[in-house]
């Protein structure tokens, strides 16, 4: 090992004790590829009922920092939690038309309980617009009221015919934000302040996947509310995935429900409303995003560990260092696992830290040790260093500052790169099939949806000619539609 | 108002502008006091579907902040986050025949999903030592895999005869512990950790209830447990209430669902097992252990807003000062929330506050101000003082220093002065429907737990003569039952 960069040669581990990764190349196989990085970096297992999930370890602590990393950006625009049940009287999914039927064949119902038939079946909430909705009925009396802002964080449950880990699975957890306002102003700018300061902002600043904002056309929208705005981002196979939406729901649901306040002047009203939602969906694209052949690569702030350190081979002095080693970098705040298993293989480990996406290992051995150094390698750039003990700190303060920059550039080159500006359906199908074809609205329609519809494509949102929000109601052929196939 | 301490009167807010409390007062009727509480805090309400349970944003906020603390707890102990599913197959329940026998009556099950018949019902689970055994079997190979340690926070379903919210509902929030060990001393030291690392410590240092440790009799333990340890809280009527388990499943789940490891010579060993878990019900014993005629009292730490600063009536000075207090407190690192909303009368508003419990009220009126100076309330004390804008900071600083502490020695001498210590039959029953008698268990006996029943008393626990834990297998003869009412 020579001084200063050094790109590993593939896999990373070879040199370090004949392990080897054995991941299906993304080129090769995607999906394939994205199944054996779930199972090998331990993030999930397929749960015993048909589309569950089990979330492990691994997964769940990169669950928990985006969910520390949405929820303090919801706090901050004014919600607060709250819980509401599991179970809703089937009664109440009938009272919103287009609700009921957007929902209908993805219920799971209920029908016993203590040991005998209920009287009236209940559904396993897909989403909680209804229960939610019967309580602001009950909760908002006046426009002191208003605006009310509330989120939960919970599992739902829908029918899933593809189920796909992390991507569709029957149950899923999330969070559902709604709120209720004394105008439609006042709603819609919520409604795209959970857009990009929420979600945008969570998505590109701490999970470093780059996203498009926009909104749904008719056919896509969800079932019930009038606008849908949407996070849209490329995967690294050139698909679309849904990240996060944020829904106006005009006064759907304050009808159907008769929310109502008394204005200042004492008039009663119908509420505004919105609802928001993202889910462990999220992690699944975090996988797609910066994943390589290789395994996961993860962002630091959502890595559940940050650093390894690992013990090349047993040997007192190594032991001794890497525990000082791991020690400093604990006190620089950083989260710091020791791994000094040298009865496995080093490079058995290292593959397995690989492709577990840590972001920096620091790898001890006698030799190197001997001279007073340790590797580092940054597993983004998959590049090594060997650099004094002195300065293992600074460089991985380096590397930890650097890393979720240099993923989300990468991220959005490989987006720019498959993003093709097009002006005819032609080149629309052809374009969205590599990745994202931008082409005029005017130009699909509701017409050009279907023929998209028919090839396995779909508008994922559409935006103003420069990528911004159409949010103040720019006429259609102001638009352009981002086309591609979404998962 | 003069300076100096000066007890309120009863109501609080008399003064203030007429608002007046009207609890139930707990003498009269603490049940009606209870589900009082809980309402006008704005803590939770019924939700439509029987026992179910809508848990308000106050209520969540304190939640969110056990959650927190007891979260910490168990992640120092080593344990991770994990998620299973909520849908369980319906043989799974069956294979430990002493679990199942425990549930069976309690069951929600899932017959209806995607628009047809389940070809085999599913369970929505009441607890989740199955479904994660079974990935237990999976993911335990060798010795080197121990100790497994995971826990996950989650939904839960029972069905409930006599539902209460957040003492028993039919869905309930909380975090079930679950691991695997090399052998019975490893499960057994862990199961007490928990106990007193985790829940002993969350319930008396955070939430500032005292609570008793000791274990179950055969009666009153764990279904498929062969011990379980427990938290126990006497309320403010008297009553025990359950405040977390902590169980020894020997190689019951094991055995059932053959988690087999190998040890370092290569044989084939049965892990020795534990589970834990706390609810939503913390919150109940919260109210009920600190609430007073007036309403809910927190412990700083638990509260959402920790000092509320009220403007008593418009004026431009009283505003801008208010401003400037609020500011200068949340520089001291409280929650602070700025109570301008002078349109709702003073007393109204100080009276919600008191209910809620905050901590410290700071209320800041034209004529003190006049003189530099406001009005500060202690909530658990009742006391108002009126100080020096300049020695506010240090005022609430103080209050919240000790709050937590003189709460939970109230609720100690309320204990101590409604515990008996007997040794007799006659005597625990007459002492256990006051408080708790504490009675040689010999006395008891499974004989005199039936005779205790039949009178609606049980043995909340079995301690050592000294309250300490009789870890190491006492005789039956040394140790003392902890006899009371429960919730």
């Amino acid at each position: 090992m020579g001084d200063g960069d050094t790109t590993l040669d593939a896999p990373a581990a070879a040199a370090g004790g004949g392990a080897k990764t054995s991941l299906t190349a993304r080129a090769v196989d995607f999906p394939r590829w994205y199944q054996e990085v779930v199972a090998r970096a331990e993030m999930a297992d397929n749960g015993p009922v048909r589309g569950s999930m089990v979330i492990r370890p691994w997964g769940y602590g990169i669950w928990e920092r985006l969910q520390w990393a949405i929820d303090e950006r919801i706090k901050a625009a004014g919600a607060h939690n709250a819980y509401f049940p599991l179970f809703i009287p089937e009664a109440f999914m009938r009272l919103e038309a287009e609700h009921v039927e957007g929902f209908d064949p993805e219920l799971w119902m209920v029908t016993r309980g203590g040991g005998r038939e209920l009287e009236e079946p209940v559904v396993v909430r897909p989403t909680s617009e209804t229960v939610i909705n019967h309580f602001f009925a009950k909760w908002i009396q006046s426009h002191r009221d208003l605006p009310l802002l509330v989120n939960q964080w919970c599992n739902v449950a829908r029918w899933e015919l593809r189920p796909r880990l992390f991507l569709r699975t029957t149950e899923f957890l999330w969070q559902e934000g709604h709120t209720a306002h004394a105008d439609e102003e006042g709603a819609r700018a919520y409604a795209l302040r959970i857009l990009t300061d929420v979600y945008r902002d969570a998505m590109e600043e701490v999970a470093a996947v780059p996203v498009l904002v926009g909104h749904k056309t008719a056919r896509e929208r969800f079932a019930g509310a009038v606008r849908t705005w949407t996070c849209e981002a490329m995967m690294g196979d050139g698909k679309a995935l849904q990240m996060g939406t944020s829904h106006e729901l005009g006064q759907n649901f304050a009808r159907a429900f008769d929310i109502q306040y008394a204005d200042a002047a004492g008039g009663m009203r119908h509420v505004w409303q919105t609802s928001w939602g993202a889910s462990t969906r999220l992690i699944g694209a975090l996988i797609m995003t910066h994943g390589d052949d290789f395994g996961l690569r993860l962002p630091p702030a959502l890595a559940p560990i940050e650093v390894v350190v690992l013990c090349v081979r047993e040997d007192e002095a190594v032991r001794r260092a890497a525990g000082t080693l791991a020690d400093e970098l604990r006190h620089s705040g950083r989260r710091v696992h020791l791994d000094d298993r040298t009865d496995t293989g080093f490079g058995r480990r290292s593959v397995d830290w690989e492709l577990k996406g840590v972001p920096v290992r620091v790898e001890i051995g006698p030799r190197d040790l001997g001279e007073g150094k340790a590797t580092v390698v940054t597993r983004h750039r998959r590049t090594k260093e060997l650099v004094g003990l002195s300065s293992v700190r600074e460089t991985v303060e380096r590397i930890c500052g650097c890393a979720a920059a240099e993923l989300r550039n990468e991220a959005l080159a490989f987006r720019t790169a498959r993003t093709a500006t097009v002006a005819s359906m032609a080149e629309t199908l052809e374009a969205g099939v590599a990745g994202f074809a931008r082409v005029p609205w005017r130009v699909v329609g509701d017409a050009g949806e279907l023929e998209l519809a028919s090839e396995s494509l779909s508008v994922r949102c559409l935006q103003r000619h420069d990528g911004g929000l159409a949010a103040g109601g720019e006429a259609d052929d102001e638009l352009v539609a981002v086309v591609g196939r979404s998962y």
